[in-house]
């Protein structure tokens, strides 16, 4: 027991042969589809990018050995993770994209042997791609899960399900559904969710339309589903019937963790597209990169990159001793979403006239990351849940007898 | 003599006016245009918008009253193309968007009779639009006005005109161009510019292509325009040879002021968006509108805006005083262009997952906001410059024996 | 009609004057109480400097002319005070510092004749000090006013007042109060409260202790006091009863205004220190303020005064214009004194080892701006007053058939 | 090989029992002496306070084991000076403050057998303290150490020192120096520097003045030293001539970082402070602390403090792995020392008139931290090192072929 930040050969190995990857496979393909990058190029170059990285190794780092991925913990994932997200294809490419990676977490903790068998190994290996049915247009469930309206009722040898779901990333062309549905109690109050499993074709689900955002790089997008009395059968409930919000907590901290790793990339490869700009280009009779108030900010990204990072390996650490890391997983996706947004924003300026340019992608990855200060709980939401907790600890405290003031 | 912050009847008149003509005429188009607003319509629509809004009375409030306009000073221009400026189509209909407005001004002040008749003169009714080719590519005139590489040299009757360009805003389809190029000196030293006139047609100018940006509003693009032995007779060039710079500085001041004016129009735009759907949206037991950290994103954008149009009113002032505001025009513009960021930046916070989607036009205004902080020079120099003054400053007063330390 | 933004030559000519006197008489008696400065020197050092003010024509420039001060309105106040300010004595040594200056502004609107002769005119003269009894410790009023304690119980000829109030300023030599106290409802609701008068040796009022706090240059102290069944007689009620809130309002506006002027001299004496400093000290091989990062922060304070003046001039207009100016001065407080304390913080930066020393006033200076933030309503409430009314406005506009979204 | 941030349970255990010891016996005494802190209440107390923590089990964590200290590397000081920093008197008491600590760092590693004897041990058992003489007065060392002005000049047996230091922590009452002086080259130039021991009392070393500053509690004051003629016979050279700059790094990471963790210290009392404060504190209709505007600053310390500390963590380890750890100590102390003043200032407008007073510690605590950011390296220095690093990378990676651009 001693503070040990190092990673074994095995996993550094790793993660230099993913950006190797990236960097020779991948990148290419990214800036082919610059200009209309709506659903990372679609699934046959999808498939073919998959089999690329199965055939180099490094397909789906997180999924169980079992079943073809590499089975790493999430401390480990943290850098291969990142590496991949150098191109917004590349989570796509290594299979370790949302929601699939964070559903594939999921399914390994809580489906039932027969569950993993028709959803969880094709997942995993994939064949297919999946969608996670849990947000709603106002006044449905949003940055407050407790709004949830979509209901699952009570029906002969399962549920039936009726509701509208909003931003569902990856909708279009999903190989099967998990849908967050109430079982219990009004919109309003916590009441009880339950999950549900259901193939890509299951009947009353209709992808609607694409919701179009900033972010343009998710397979599938984030779309509008309308849920028309969709029978699910009770074997394919996942787990326990209004358990859904703990599930939610399972699957939504690595899955933060994980959408922190993806954005990093992007990060990263702004501040090296930023420093290669300043460290050769003249002006104001020098190299750019050796002017005070270029220094600033080349200084700033290195701090808000290694101030993520620093906050992400102590999450990771926590979730792998532990499901229980809620206050660092907040800390760690608020800072980092800001510090993300805050680097790309500093990346453009060093550019100039570049930088808001589609000569550079930096325009384009500063939409890609804007979002991610709302998606996976608002920057507010995190905040508030924070605050909370410490107050609430500080109350305890001074019931306890211990007095600061 | 003492301090007044109002403005006349026919202003306040004016600015209602304009506001209620974007509201009704124009905000329907924009919307219309949404999915693909690149040129802001087109010259047909353009032409269409121009009518409506002479026939409105409130065509070019900036031009002389003898060439059609409504001959408004700085100061009271500012509410106007502010109302203006709620659309991004709202420049174009009302003719007084970059970087036309900024182009009538400089030729009011000091072309010749016959340039005015010839070229100020179509311009300013509107049945021409211009172009104003300054900046050029790396390693040319950017950020750094003296390292301008395009040069003019003396031939019979005349100049001739080598050189390449970047972000020339509304080259596409330009009837006039104002070419700023070096008559003196070598590309890094000041040395001697000028300023050339040339009609839309004249032969050698080459619009290459369109630089594509984050904003998409300016009709005509930012262009890359590459100049091959250009010749413009003497009548042409634009005031003396080699003052040029100081030109430029004439043309600078008021339209990096109108710039803040039309920009302060989407950042209001983005504001009103964001309170009406936050006074409205149900979440976590109320209103989003009476949470505090929603309350702190209201507020702060209510002080960004009161700032902004504060510095705004003060540099317009000195500006109709004086030529030389160059101190509070780098300040306002600086201000305002990183205060509007800011402001977009809550407004789609506020909005949560709507926010950063196509289903608020939230994402597209602050797109075409981000750019403001680089264009008309970036936040960087506009701060070395007012550094350097205000450390000149100080050490005069210490030469001349004031001691502070 | 028109947007003017000077001062006249009278106001030109005092604020030089001003400044002379500060630079000359004032700033040298300043540096010698350096390190004791608690109290601001005393009385007699006060009646010393007033006197010499009055000699050169600079006394209370805002009293009633009839009493022997200036009659500035507050527009032509804001140059004046501000010099005045670059001193922490300057207040004092001008009989324009805090509560003297409000309290005489109020008592002008409000008081009765007999009032006048009696407490104005010997506090406009600087006979005497003053103390403004509004704020009281927890759970009583402070940034929420409604939360007043304490009461007046009505007596036979006038009011018997008990309370506990702290952080009133000037107290300790107090030559005449005004006190706040509730006279209907009860705490937490908003009732009614009453302004009371008193002169300084009212039986009852007992000056307890001074709160010691961050800033020390007031004279008399931030100090903590007893009523004990003070007796106030009828005529000492001023205005009416039960109208406290509102006349609070009265003096809290221009109160908040005129400090903001004061503190704005110090943040420009602070910015002159540092800018004499970098503008000589070698490192790095050349200049300090040669040096990208420290032309950051000069810019910066650059813009920071420049907003602060310019939301100062907006929200003096309007309080010559109505009383009713509460987002003006509530944008005004907040934008400046948060402003006030970035512009200390970095003159303290750029000076390095001898900016946190006593070897230079910057570390004392910052000490009596961060208070600031707090009094006169912490940012927070005026952040929340600001939202609600723009809220609210929203609310009305969406009511009214408006939409946005 | 995997990464573990756990400490062992005798680290966890020294940690609660420093933490208890702080809060029972130090706290106490800080509180007393509140009112006059200047030195931390002298030698007398804190030899008392040194034998209580040597009673405890706590006292020098970081002391050799032989030399009667507990060992500790740097990763496992991290939360035990943590705990020790919570009393601005708890770095005296257990002896693990600046100057000392790193001076004993730093001497174990460089001093020869002799060397230790006569100066390390005595101070590592706290029978002495030290002074490390590095900082001069304008133009000398300070930011830029390349400025050293005073020098060492051969005679015979060893070598003269003369020149003016200042800003020397602990030389009021110091039992031994270590000094810095130019052996080589003139001040501008990096030329060599040669570290010099001399006991307390040596001839030529005169404590001229305390230069007062924001922070108090360092016992011997941060002083203005003259050196005249102060003779250094050849033994007590540290380690080799002309390689003092070398050595000064040795010091200056770890000492960096143990500062970042006794500030640290100060941070968290100033966040617990302010917690239980607003958890009980009532307005606006509820606890402050269910406030969004408070949740946010709640929420933003958890962050801050978050981040400084898993910034420190990494910056640790890499130093217990290395001495080269530039970039991350120049990270954690930089963001550190931002952070900590970010947290205080929150704690202190938490507080409200509160925070401001004596009657808190906030106000005090916020003046200890200030100085820090420029203390050990100003920020602006920190971020010139780490960008001319990630620029020289930059260019070192497009001079192998990498280009982003």
């Amino acid at each position: 027991m001693a503070v040990d930040l190092s990673y074994s050969p095995e996993v550094q190995d790793l993660t230099q042969r993913t950006r190797a990857f990236i960097d020779d496979v991948v990148l290419p393909i990214e800036n082919e589809y610059a200009g209309d990058i709506v659903a990372a190029g679609g699934d046959d170059l999808r498939r073919e990018l998959n089999a690329q990285a199965r055939a180099a190794g490094i397909f789906a780092p997180h999924a169980p050995v079992e079943l073809g991925g590499l089975g790493l913990n999430m401390s480990d994932r943290s850098p291969v993770f990142t590496a991949a997200g150098h191109s917004t294809f590349g989570p796509v490419a290594l299979h370790l994209g949302a929601p699939d990676e964070g559903n594939v977490h999921m399914l390994s903790h809580i489906a039932s042997a027969e569950q993993k068998d028709r959803y969880l190994t094709p997942l995993a290996k994939g064949e297919i791609r999946s969608a996670f049915a849990m947000t709603e247009p106002a006044p449905g469930a949003g940055a407050d899960p407790n709004a949830l309206r979509t209901n699952a009722v009570r029906v002969a040898g399962g549920w039936k399900l009726n509701g509208v779901k909003r931003f569902i990333t990856g909708a279009d062309g999903a190989g099967m559904w998990i849908i967050m549905a109430r079982t219990h109690g009004e919109p309003g109050d916590r009441g009880g969710a339950t999950m549900f499993l259901a193939p890509g074709d299951a009947a009353g689900i209709s992808v609607d339309r694409y919701v179009h955002t900033y972010d343009r790089a998710m397979i599938g997008g984030h779309c509008e589903v309308t849920l028309t009395d969709v029978f699910v059968p009770d074997e394919d409930v996942l787990g326990e019937v209004d358990e859904g919000y703990r599930y939610a907590q399972v699957r939504l901290g690595p899955a933060r963790m994980t959408h922190v790793m993806r954005w990093m990339g992007i990060a990263e490869r702004g501040h090296e597209i930023a420093l290669d700009y300043v460290s050769e280009r003249e002006g104001f009779g020098g190299k750019l990169g050796d002017l005070g108030m270029i220094q600033q900010m080349v200084a700033d990204n290195e701090i808000d990159l290694a101030a993520s990072r620093a906050l992400l390996t102590r999450a990771c650490y926590e979730l792998d001793q532990s499901e229980h890391a809620s206050n660092s997983t907040s800390i760690a996706k608020t800072f980092g979403a800001e510090a993300f947004s805050r680097i790309l924003d500093r990346c453009i300026q060093m550019c100039g006239g570049l930088g808001v340019s589609e000569d550079l992608p930096l325009a384009r990855l500063a939409n890609e990351l804007r979002p991610f200060r709302i998606y996976d709980g608002p920057s507010e939401v995190h905040r508030w849940a924070l605050a909370k907790r410490a107050v609430g600890r500080a109350r305890k405290q001074r019931e306890a007898g211990v007095k600061h003031v």
